[in-house]
C-alpha cells in the first residue's frame, strides 16, 4: 500500500505519459506556475506594480515556494520507486545530485537561505534574481529547451572552432583599434580589453554608437574590420541553424514511411514524389 | 435568369480563372483600387499632401468606399451561387464569418462607424488607421501572402521552439542587465520591463544606441549576450528562409517531368544532369 | 583585306577566347582603363588629392574618353563582321541598342554633353557622377557581374514575392509607429513616409539610433517589429544566398566527370565517394 | 647517436601523434605559453594590471622569448632529420621559408629587433603589437585556424565574385551619397572616400549612428541601399557558413561507412536509414 502511494507520486511528478489525465494537470499545474513565477518576477521590478500589487505578489511568491518545497520533498521521498534508485540512502543521493533535481533546488534555496544565514540588503536583491532560475524548471516538461540542448551538444566542436576563430579576431581586431585609435579617443580605447568592446559591439553588427574611429586611419581599419569580421561572426549562427534544422528533421522520423538515405528528410510526403522515386528506380 | 446572373456575378467577383476575361478585370480593378488606397493613407499623412490634395483624396475614399461597400454586398447576396453556402440565411451567415470575407468587412467598417455610433476625434483618426486593413483585400490574388501565410502555418512549431528559446534568452539577459546597471543608469534600466528594451535592441542587432551598458561589468556581460544572442534570434530567419525555399520548390512541381525524390526538385532542369541521372541508373 | 581587318578588329575588341593574345591584352588594358577611371573619380572629390593632382586627372580623364569614344567608333565600324548585325545600317542601329554597347556610349557621353548642349555648373557636376557608369563596362568581361545579374535574374519570382511581404510589413510598421509616436516626437514621425525611414533602419537592423521610440508603448512596438520584421527582411538575403550557391554550383559543372542527378553537384570530386557511390550502385 | 637525438628532437617538436606522450606534452606546453602571451599582451594594456604586475609581465615575457628563442633554434637544428630538408644549408634555408616557420621567426623578432636597431620609442611600442603574432603559432597545433585556412582557400573564387560585388555596390552607394548629402553635410560627406565610410557603417547593418543621411532625398536613398545593399553583403557570410559546413561534413569522413555520393554525408548515421537505401536500391 504505501510502496504503491510511493510508486503513484512519483508518476505523477515525472512528466505524464498520454492517458494518466491526473499527472497531465499536475504538469500543467507545475509550469502554468513556473511561468508566473517568471513574470512576476520581472514585473515585480517596474515601481509602479511593487508599490499597487507588492504584497499580493509577496503571498504568491510564498504559495509558490511552499509549492515547489512540497514536490521536492515528495520527489525526493518517492524517487526510491525508481528501479535505479532504489536504495534509500545512496539512491536517493544519487537521484539529488541529477541536474534536473539539483535545479529543483537551486528553484527554492534563494527563498530558504537568507533564513539560515544572515544577510545584508544587497546579497538579498541578488539571491532573488536567482528566483528566475525556476524558468530551467520548464525543462522536464520543455521540449524547446531540450532542443536546444541538444543542439548545442551536438554541435559542441563545430561551436568551438567557431568560438576558436572569433576570439583570434576579436583580439587582432581590438589591439589593432587600440594602437590606432587611442590617441585619438584616450577614454574609450583605453586599453586592448577596452578596445573589444568596441570589437564586439561591431562584430556582431549591433553597432551601438557609443564607440567607433574617429579617424581616418581608423575608420579604414574599423571598415576591414566590419567587412571581415561580420562574415566571421555569423558562423555560429550558420552553426546553430543547421543544427537546429537537423533536429527538426529527426523529429518527423516516426512516421513509419519509408526515408531519404541522404538527409534523413521523409520521402513521400506528398504522394506524386514517391510516385516519381518508384517510378526513377524502376527506369533503371 | 435571376439565377445566372447571380453565379455570373459570383465568377466575376472570385478570383478569375484563366480565359474568363471579365473576373480578370475586375480582379485587376480592385487590387489596383486596394493599392491606391494604401498609398493614399501613407502620403495623407504628409501635410504638404494633406494641404494641397485634401479634397482629392477625401473624394477618392468616399470612392473606394463605395466601390468596396458594392463588392461586399454583391458576394454576399450572390455567394449563394456556391453549393457550400446555398442556404439563402444561414449559408449567406457561414459565408460572412469566413476570414477573407472579414476582412471585406473590416475594410468598409471604419468608414460607417463613426456614423452609426458617435465618436470624438481621436478615436476617428485610430479608425483611419483601419482603413489600412484594405491591404489583406490583397490576400485574395496575391500569391505573396498567401505563401506568407502557408510559410508561417508550415513552420509553426519550428517558430514556436524558436519563439521559447528568443523568450527565455530575453528574460535572463534583461533581468541581469537590470541588476548589473540598475545603479549607473537609474532612468534606462529601471526594471527589468524596461531593460527588455535593450535586450530586444540589442539581441535583433538593431543596436540604435539610445541604451548600452556603460559599468565594465555591464559592458562585459552586453558582450556576452551580444555574442550568445544573437545566434539565437537568428533561429527564427532561418527558419522562415528554409520555409520559403521549401514552398518556391514545391510550387515548381506543376511541370510533369521526374522529380528528386529526396528534396522535391526537379530532375533534369538541364538535359545533361537528367543524362547523368539514367546513366547512374542504368550503371547498376 | 578590308574584310579581314574588320573582322579582326571585332575579334580583338570582343572578350578574348583563349589562344587570342592580341584580344587578351586589349582586354586587360581596357578592364585597367576602367578600373583605373572608377578610382580616378572617387579620388578626384578628396580636395587634397583635387588641389594637388587635379590636372592629371583631368587629363588621365581627357586621355580615358579619347580611349572609350576610339572603342566605341571601332565597335560600331566592325560589328558587320558579325552575321546577326551584318547590314551596314539596320545591322549597326540593332547591334547599337544592345544593353553593353549602350553602356559604352553612356560611358563617354557625360563627358559630349555639355559641349553640345549648354549647361550650368550643377548639371555638369550630377553628369560627373554618370562616368562611374563606365564600371558597367566590366560586364562584358567580369564574371562576377555577369554572375550577379543572372542570379537576379533567376530568383526574380522569389525576389519578387519577398519585396511585396516586405512592402506590406513596411506600410504597417510606418504606420503604427505613426499613430503611436506622432505626438510624443512630432518631428521624425511627423507623416508615414517619414516614419518609413524608422522602418526601413530597424528592419534591416541597421539601427543609426537617429529615430528610435521614446514613449513605452512605442518601444513595445517596435520591440515587436524588430523581433517580426528582422526574419522577414532576411529572406532577400536568404534568396541571393541560395542563388548565389546554385549558380556556382552550375558553373563546377564543365568537368566530365558524372554529376549528382538531384543537386547538380560533382560527384566523386573525392575519389573515395565516387567509389561509394559504385559500390552502393551494384548493391542493387 | 647524434643522428637519433636530432630525429628525436624534430618529432617532439612537431605535432605529437598518438602515443608520443613527451611530443603531446611539449606541444601543450608550448599552445599554454602562446596563449598566456596572447593574454599578457592585451592585460598589459590596462594601466591598473601594467602598474601592479608589470615587472612580473616583462619577465613572462623574457621568458617566452627565451622558450621561443630555443625551439627556433632547435627546429632550424633538427630539421635535417626530415628527408625534404636533408641538406645542411639548402634544406635548413628552405624550411626556414615555410609559412609556419616564418611565424616562429616573427613571434621573436619584435624583441631583438629594437637590440640590433636603434628605434625611438613609437616604434618600440608597434613593434609590441607583433607579439600578438605569436598567436599564429598555435596554427600549428589548432584544427580551427587550419580549417579556416582551407575554407578561404576552398572558397577563393566564390569570395572573389562576392567581393567584387561588394565593391562595385560600395562605390555605387557612396558616390550617390556624396552627391546628396554633400550641401547638407560638408564635414560627412566631404568626398566619395569619407561617404564609403557611411556605406560600410551601413551596408553591414552596424549602423553605429555617427553618420547618417538628413535630407530626405538622402533617406530615400540610404533606404534604398539598405535594402539593396544588406542581401548583397551577406553573400560573403553564406558563403563562408556554406564553406564551413562543408568541411565539417569531410571531417566525418574517417569512419570507414558507405557515404552518400551526393553531399558527402554519412549513410547510415542511423540504422533505419540505411535498411531505407538497401530497400530503395533493391526494389530497382
Amino acid at each position: 500500500m504505501y510502496k504503491a502511494i510511493r510508486k503513484r507520486t512519483f508518476e505523477i511528478l515525472e512528466p505524464g505519459h498520454n492517458g494518466d489525465l491526473t499527472s497531465k494537470i499536475v504538469d500543467l499545474f507545475i509550469m502554468l506556475l513556473i511561468v508566473l513565477n517568471v513574470v512576476a518576477v520581472v514585473f515585480e521590478t517596474v515601481p509602479e506594480v511593487q508599490s499597487r500589487f507588492g504584497p499580493y505578489l509577496h503571498a504568491f511568491d510564498l504559495f509558490s515556494v511552499g509549492v515547489f518545497t512540497v514536490e521536492y520533498l515528495l520527489r525526493i521521498w518517492s524517487c526510491t520507486a525508481d528501479e535505479h534508485y532504489r536504495h534509500p540512502v545512496t539512491g536517493r543521493l544519487r537521484f539529488m545530485v541529477r541536474p534536473m533535481v539539483l535545479i529543483d533546488l537551486l528553484a527554492i534555496l534563494p527563498f530558504y537561505l537568507p533564513k539560515l544565514f544572515p544577510m545584508d540588503m544587497r546579497e538579498v536583491r541578488v539571491l532573488r534574481l536567482f528566483r528566475l532560475l525556476r524558468i530551467f524548471k520548464l525543462g522536464r516538461y520543455s521540449t524547446a529547451l531540450q532542443l536546444l540542448g541538444r543542439i548545442l551538444y551536438n554541435k559542441k566542436e563545430e561551436l568551438a572552432v567557431g568560438l576558436v576563430v572569433m576570439l583570434i579576431l576579436l583580439v587582432f581586431a581590438s589591439s589593432s583599434m587600440y594602437y590606432v585609435e587611442r590617441e585619438a579617443q584616450p577614454e574609450a580605447f583605453s586599453s586592448i580589453p577596452a578596445a573589444m568592446w568596441w570589437s564586439v559591439v561591431t562584430l556582431t553588427t549591433v553597432g551601438y554608437g557609443d564607440v567607433s574611429p574617429v579617424t581616418p586611419l581608423g575608420k579604414l581599419l574599423g571598415a576591414f574590420v566590419a567587412l571581415i569580421g561580420v562574415g566571421t561572426f555569423a558562423l555560429p549562427t550558420a552553426i546553430l541553424a543547421n543544427g537546429f534544422m537537423q533536429e527538426i528533421d529527426r523529429r518527423h522520423k516516426d512516421c513509419g514511411q519509408p526515408r531519404c538515405p541522404h538527409c534523413g528528410g521523409p520521402i513521400g510526403r506528398r504522394k506524386s514524389d514517391y510516385k516519381t522515386y518508384q517510378y526513377a528506380s524502376k527506369a533503371s
